[in-house]
This record gives structure tokens, C-alpha cells and sequence, in this order.
């Protein structure tokens, strides 16, 4: 089956969540049927397993336990959302997918990318996205974004998060480097108007095919 | 570090539990102390991941979703339980463990042996018991024992689940070919303390070294 299922990955703060509304209405304007959604997505066993990945009290919780929740979750959402929609023939728009693993978990927390892809391909099965789009940021940019509105002084735990993020965003480049075809970089700093058309500008090729059949 | 960790296969009807609590109370006899364990062992958030498997109403539950799950709830069992027991010097027995899970899921339901041992080998990140013993007994005794109380006519509901048990013991056998230094098999059909017996032999080498140490 040929599908429309395109995956945007990046730190909070980077403009994912807008672009995708705008991109939604883009395609629905230009005669799409598409689908935008982010897990767990209310699907009620994906809502369960997020449940227990969010409860404050599971303060044990093995990172490798974390990374197969994330999977089992992930699994189910595409079984009971993503895949439904593609073979109705829409459009589906993921903010965050696979690669928010190996960046995160992989990457980051140091499981090793290796191991959490291998974890994940057990848990797609073969269905990747057509494209995925990687919103870049520096994340002192990203965490300003997010953090504008509480005003108060940076402090140890803001640093500690700058690091990590620092380190997120490596493990994204890596990718990039390691993906070429399936990847693609859009400068987020740029305004949301630039980082739009540039998005809708690496989608055109793969909507432009879908409009011929 | 050296560590005794004994982990118990075969279907329910097999005699597992009886054996396990008869071996624990032998090795306490001999002066080791004994952790008698079978998942989620009431670890606080492998009993929820339990929960969710356990749940009439996730009937749509993907079988993939399922398997990490079962990973992921084993993942727990082990950091939170297991490893702190070898760690303390206790001899570990647990009722069921990878090879549950290879046999059950990989090769009855048809997911695939390699697979789910891939996810599973990123779950124990490499802690697999010292020796596995397999309970091997002919389904339709293993059926009749636990049915035995039940006193019906053999249904179509029965005959599906021989077949199935008899795919997950054409499973055990072929890990038992696939493995054979890790794993031995005793003949579950002799009575119990034949069994407890063949056992307690297979152990032995283990349990020699152990006290010499």
C-alpha cells in the first residue's frame, strides 16, 4: 500500500504542535483527508501504559522498563489509529513517532540507539513514515520559548535540563546523518511562517505523487 | 558475580509450583538461603503492567503490544527483585521466565523465536539464569490435571487449546535443541518425587559449587 505518513520530531518549544494544526489545514484546504494525532492518542490501552509511565509514585521505574512501555504504547496506537487511517487512504500526521526514542532514550538516557531501534522495529513492524521532519533548535531557544511566560531566574534544574537537551539534539543530528532519505532538518528558529513553507516545501514531492494517482 | 539463579518452564499442570516450593523448603534444609519468585512477584509497576495484560476489557490488544509488555513487567521483576536477591548471595528460583515468553508468544502464537527473544534480551540486559529446567509433559495429561475437577465432556474450547499447548511444547523442545547448555528437560509425566529427584540432580553441579565457595 502506498501511504501519506509523515512523523515531526524535536524538543518542546520548537513549533511541532503549531505546524502541525497549520499543515492539517493546509491539507484539508488542498483536498486531503488527513489524520493528526500524537500518542498515546485516546486509544484506551496506549492511555493505559502512559498512565503508568506519568504516575508520579512509580519512582523505580527501570529506564529499560520506561523504553518498552514507550514501545508497547507506541504499538498500540499504531495498530488501533495509524493504521486505520492510512488504509482509509488519509494522511497521517504524527508529533512524535520512533525517532523521539532513539534521540530521548536511546541517545540521551544512553540505552544505546541500536537497542531501543531494535526494541521499536519489534514494535512497527515495518511501518515507518514516509518522511519524517526534525524541527532544529538550539534548546537554550526551545527552553526560553517554553519558559517565557514564568518569569524567575534560571536555575541548577534549568541547566541540568540545558545539558540534556543538548544532548537530545545531538542524538537528532546523529540520526540525520545515520537516515538521509527518510529525514529531513528544518531550521525552528526561523519565523513560524519560514519554518511552515519549508515544511510544506519537503512534503510537496511525496503530496504531489498522491494527487497523480 | 556468581550467582545461582534457577528458573522453571512447562505448562500449567506440569507441577512447577509444587516443585518449586518443595525445592525451596530442600535448600533451606541445606543452608542456603532461598528467594522463591514467579512475575510480576508483587512489584508495584510490574502488577500494573499486569493489570493492563489481566484486563477483559483491552480486547483489542495487539499481540506485539502484549509481548512488550510482558517484557516490560519482567524488566521490573528482575531490577526491583531478583538482581537484589543474588545480590544479597539467596538463590533464585522463579517460576516462568524468558522462555515463557519464546515458547508462548515467539513460536505458539507465531511472532517469531528471534524477535521476541530480541526484545527479551534487551529486558534482562544480559542476567539469564544459570541453568532453566523444562517441564515437559504430553498437553493432554497437563490439561486432564488441571481439568481434573471439573468433571465435563471435552469441548471445542479444549481442542484448541490442545493444539496451542502443543504447539508451545514442540516450542520448549526446539529451544531445548537450540540451547541445550542452558537449558535441561526433566519428564514431568513420573510422579512427584521422581520428578523433585531428577531435579535436585540437574541442580546439584550448582549447588556442589556454590558450597564449596
Amino acid at each position: 500500500m502506498k501511504h501519506l505518513f509523515f512523523s515531526f520530531e524535536g524538543p518542546d518549544g520548537a513549533g511541532k504542535t503549531t505546524i502541525v494544526q497549520m499543515l492539517e489545514r493546509h491539507l484539508i484546504n488542498r483536498g486531503f483527508n488527513v489524520m493528526a494525532t500524537r500518542e498515546p492518542g485516546g486509544i484506551e490501552i496506549a492511555e493505559q501504559i502512559r498512565s503508568i509511565l506519568l504516575n508520579p509514585n512509580n519512582k523505580t521505574m527501570d529506564a529499560r522498563t520506561e523504553a518498552l512501555l514507550y514501545a508497547a504504547a507506541r504499538r498500540q496506537h499504531l495498530v488501533e489509529k495509524i493504521i486505520p487511517s492510512l488504509e482509509e487512504g488519509k494522511v497521517v500526521l504524527c508529533d512524535r513517532f520512533i525517532d523521539s526514542s532513539l534521540a530521548y532514550q536511546g541517545f540521551a538516557r544512553g540505552l544505546g540507539v541500536d537497542e531501543i531501534l531494535s526494541i521499536n522495529q519489534f514494535a512497527i513492524n515495518g511501518l515507518m513514515p514516509t518522511l519524517t521532519i526534525y524541527f532544529d533548535i538550539d534548546p537554550k531557544i526551545g527552553l526560553e520559548r517554553i519558559g517565557k511566560n514564568q518569569k524567575r531566574e534560571v536555575n541548577r534544574l534549568d541547566l541540568e535540563q540545558l545539558a540534556f537537551h543538548e544532548r537530545v539534539r545531538k542524538g537528532y543530528l546523529m540520526l540525520l546523518e545515520q537516515f538521509p532519505k527518510r529525514m529531513r532538518k528544518v531550521d525552528a528558529s526561523q519565523p513560524i511562517e519560514k519554518v511552515f513553507s519549508d515544511v510544506v516545501a519537503l512534503l510537496e514531492p511525496f503530496l504531489t505523487n498522491a494527487n497523480e494517482l
